[in-house]
């Protein structure tokens, strides 16, 4: 499958924004820019073939993506349209002659964002249910960000009845991800024969001889970048979204939203999730090494850079994300790097705690190391049954949140107050009690009766 | 699909040995009497519905099992065959009236024992390729335990020939695992009206109407139990079998030997593996107890109950397989109790060890943590991807053989030599070592290029 995307516009409104320099493909988004972000999207749904159709500042952008693009293993093709002010219709019949003759596609525009989400379910909707024809991605219209500017689209029993940016009775919007079958490129040259170049001319078309179809994708995140304004919007919605579900207590309410602020600001370094996940590791060494020093004012440093480190650690999966750099191997090595850390830390406040009052130093190397083995044991009784826990703890009804954020949060608190023992007698019980919660919540799951399915 | 299961005759050779007083069907093997195995390998291949031919002592027989399959969920009907020293033919015969017409059957003989595995893979190939006909299970003759008694086929191009215990030539051996159409019913009628009771003598009829294919088990283990002698051959392959490719070298040369000869007698005591887990565990936290205790002599008996709790740790799982009792939740169980163990014989070896020698401490417990942080890391790691460092460890080709058998051997030969920190340091070496190497080993699985399947 290949995807033709459409580059070649001017967006004058945009640039009048801090970007005014750059042609509106490259105006970046999150680290990265537009045509980047709409090949990357595509990507993830597991397309690897472009067309790309630029018209203004043609060779800046086609130099730019091919700098990007080099070894991303990605086909693409570029296809110049000199008319670009002419109608984006033009633009995706430019497009033609890079396609295979009878070849289905999808069309996309650079300027719209979208949850890569999205394009997999058009995908797996045309796979099951072959119908010949073109499919439109809509939105209910109290979803869309600027409706004036919306294309809108009259619907009778979910079939598209009429479509345009001026109709008066509507019922969704236009969301600019199309799939799309070859008659689209005979309605196109049938309307620019009446002097008509916009697409949604064609669509009008396609519409009348019922050859298109409509795919309802509200509730998930797209956007229609035009303005300043929403790009701004775009972003806030896309750092919203970093939030996930499964976020313990203190992730949901202090980390993420310290995190996301960070994220917003490295995303645009050439930073790797990588290089954060290892300094996020680097600021847990050294607060292990601060509560080395056992002294009150240490463990303030420590504590506080352990609570750093807990936020930093949300970073990187935040960056890989926005950036579609996410991979098993980094989520891999985060967890490894996680629980060395944890380790670090708890040796680093036993041997501040046992310098400073060498006197009662057998309780604390036991309080300790049931902590330690209490959080590598919730570490490690998610990872034999992830979803199970993951579900039940989630939504936080189930269960002792006591995962990552809360116990490096109960380490900043009990370094601050200067209460190393409490703190940790605090880890110790609260982890083993959970994994002892999870043994017995776990074993009902799988005590089910032994008969067959009837 | 039901299973018929021949439980009719007397057995007479076999009880001649030490089970005289007992029906055959109730002669015990590893834990189970030879009915109860076959109904349990039957029900691993996701049978449910039994009908049982019995016939001498059916009494003695039916009250047994209905007394032990009371609450399994299963369906078992018997059928009682009075004329049981007529044939065996005549046995499958009886069982008609229980099937619904026109219904296939899976054959089994309660004296004949399989691996499970056989039954899943002989119905898997009949639901792929339905061709109407009735299939034997064969195996090859060098493979036969008691080749005088077996009942032999000739093959021709993989197609049987003719069946009989007294054939010259011949090429397999009949498993007496039977997938069977009514067919075999019509065979049998017309067989018994020319006087002929035996199973097969109907078989060669389906032989020659080609109605007959034949599906070669050879490698995997069965064994027809018709004498003392077959039952002790039976006993030590099945306790062979519990040896796992992916054990360790400790495990393979040390823990596994001895672990078996305890299996083969605790598996007649009504112990559960979840309390053989216990036990192992208990033994493990008198280990960790006796090391608390620092002096040398508790330190060799710390070590030597180490070893102990390692090799009992081994008897849960062969006892649950050997008796059909394998369950997620158990492994779930016993590789947590693993890891509290693990600690808690480390936390001891730490005091015990600064009771001693206040003076080093600090570098104990740096060691001793890191110890414990680097065994807590080879379990975690495995259980993040189990398979793939279970089958790059197995074979023992590669990575450092550093797994439970091989640590807990280390902390008994420590403890032994009274070495606690040299055993420590190398732990806390080993473990780290393996677990970087793993980190670094398993990216490039991870770091294939991400182009599109061509």
């Amino acid at each position: 499958m290949k995807a033709v995307i459409l580059a070649a516009g001017k967006g004058e409104r945009l640039s009048q924004g801090k970007d005014k320099s750059k042609p509106k493909p490259l105006i970046p988004l999150l680290g990265l820019s537009l045509i980047e972000r709409a090949i990357l999207s595509a990507k993830e749904s597991g397309i690897y073939d472009f067309v790309i159709v630029v018209g203004y500042r043609s060779e800046e952008v086609v130099k730019y993506v091919e700098e990007k693009q080099k070894r991303s293993g990605l086909n693409i093709d570029f296809v110049e349209n000199a008319e670009w002010e002419k109608g984006n219709g033009l633009s995706v019949l430019k497009a033609r002659d890079a396609l295979q003759e009878q070849e289905d596609f999808v069309l996309l525009m650079c300027d719209h964002v979208f949850d890569s989400s999205i394009l997999k379910e058009l995908l797996a909707k045309v796979m099951l249910n072959k119908g010949g024809k073109s499919v439109l991605c809509v939105d209910k219209p109290e979803n869309v960000f600027d409706l004036d500017d919306a294309t809108k689209i009259l619907l009778e029993r979910n079939k598209p009845k009429a479509i345009g940016k001026g109709i008066e009775n509507y019922d969704a919007v236009d969301c600019g991800m199309f799939y799309c079958t070859p008659a689209m490129f005979n309605m196109l040259e049938e309307e620019m024969g009446k002097g008509k170049y916009e697409l949604s001319d064609a669509v009008q078309c396609l519409i009348e001889c019922d050859k298109l179809e409509v795919f309802d994708i509200s509730g998930r995140f797209w956007c229609d970048i035009d303005t300043p304004d929403s790009l701004e919007y775009a972003k806030n919605k896309m750092l919203k979204s970093l939030e996930k579900p499964t976020d313990g207590i203190i992730s949901k309410c202090i980390n993420r939203k310290i995190s996301k602020r960070i994220t917003a600001k490295i995303v645009n370094t050439n930073l790797t999730p990588t290089q954060i996940t290892i300094m996020s590791f680097i600021i847990a060494l050294a607060s292990a090494a601060f509560f080395l020093l056992g002294e009150h004012k240490y463990l303030i440093i420590g504590g506080l850079l352990a609570q750093a480190s807990s936020i930093i650690d949300g970073c990187d999966g935040e960056v890989a994300r926005l950036k579609f750099l996410t991979t098993d191997y980094g989520a891999f090595v985060d967890s490894i790097l996680d629980r060395y850390a944890d380790g670090t830390m708890i040796l680093g406040l036993i041997i501040g705690y046992w310098m400073l009052y060498g006197g009662i130093s057998v309780w604390i190397i036991i309080i300790g190391l049931f902590a330690l083995i209490g959080s590598f044991m919730i570490s490690y009784t998610n990872s034999r049954f992830e979803n199970i826990f993951e579900n039940s703890v989630k939504g936080g009804g189930r269960g002792i949140p006591i995962r990552r954020d809360m116990r490096l949060f109960i380490i900043m608190i009990g370094a601050i107050l200067n209460q190393v023992l409490v703190m940790l007698l605090l880890l110790a019980i609260l982890t083993n009690l959970e994994v002892v919660r999870r043994v017995f919540s776990i074993r009902r799951i799988f005590k089910l009766p032994t008969v067959p399915p009837t």
